[in-house]
């Protein structure tokens, strides 16, 4: 669920959440620096942070040599391939996040092996993190979010139809230190 | 700023941010399976998802025997002990938001060297993500939510006044990894 659309969160705070009354956008007079959707009725103040988007990269085989890949059936990018993933929600933590989004987007079931990379999307104001996953089977079911769900070795990568920048450097990274035959945690900027 | 009190985004939704109108507590017709604030009039989610909170342990001395900690001047947990945090704000990078809060709580200045801890407290929304950090220079000015700033050794560390358990474990993680010569990435969840 949640699956990266245009942040709906980001549609324009006008009206306060607690009383209705029209919002100003000031500086609160709490020792704030920055400009906050501000209630001069009732006092709220209508904080807006980052987003975390959190997902797996499942991998199969003993040497883990592929990778599953969801072909996407909503928009952005309808019809590219992306790594489960989707919007972190409360009440849960990152890898659980991640396991969740595995089972819903690719009904997929994952063992969470370790967190992989952490990719600032600053611009769109989303922090995506991904964590290594092992495949308990090859079996996949799908959900309404997905088109396809199937399995590539390195020379299979469609990387030139991949849905996402953080997806394209995970995989990257992923093949990368495979190579090395050693898994690190991968941090980076996505302009 | 945004120094980690009872996060006001969790003020109840009553009215929508679009249009005023009251708030119905729903799942969404869009194939979501969460109970959302939905309004009835223009069809706005109002989507609430957990918050980061940023921060650095600044290290000082060739070989980093020493840590910042910040006794807080804010509550909760006032005068207690603490790592310059707070919440990641929108436009920046989670090692540029660490880097603020550095420079914003304890007047440090830094050189971030790289993401060291990402704890999970499922229990209030939070994802709390520490980075390694060498000071420039030991002269430090606190800020206002700040009473007193100042460089402790291994054997120093007010154990029992640290303000919060994700302090508590980045600085355990950090003394740990000194002693074996080699840093890594931790994470882990607070119960
Ligand atoms: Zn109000
Ligand atoms: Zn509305």
């Amino acid at each position: 669920m949640n699956p990266l659309p245009a942040p709906p969160w980001r549609s324009a705070i006008r009206f306060c959440r607690a009383c209705a009354s029209p919002v100003e956008y000031r500086v609160p007079d709490d020792g704030d620096t920055r400009v906050r959707a501000v209630c001069p009725s009732c006092g709220t103040i209508h904080y807006e942070n980052p987003l975390n988007v959190v997902g797996t990269i499942p991998t199969w085989g003993p040497d883990g040599a592929q990778v599953l890949l969801c072909r996407r059936a909503i928009e952005p990018r309808w019809g590219k391939w992306t790594l489960p993933a989707g919007f972190m929600e409360l009440g849960e933590t990152t890898a659980q996040g991640a396991l969740r989004e595995t089972q819903e987007e690719a009904g997929a079931e994952v063992a969470i092996e370790g967190l992989f990379t952490l990719l600032n999307v600053a611009r769109v104001g989303q922090v995506h993190i991904y964590y290594r996953a092992r495949l308990l089977h090859d079996r996949f079911a799908p959900g309404h979010e997905t088109l396809e769900a199937r399995l590539f070795h390195e020379h299979e990568i469609p990387w030139d139809e991949l849905a996402f920048r953080t997806v394209q450097e995970t995989l990257r990274h992923y093949f990368a230190d495979r190579r090395r035959g050693r898994f690190e945690v991968h941090t980076g900027d996505i302009a």
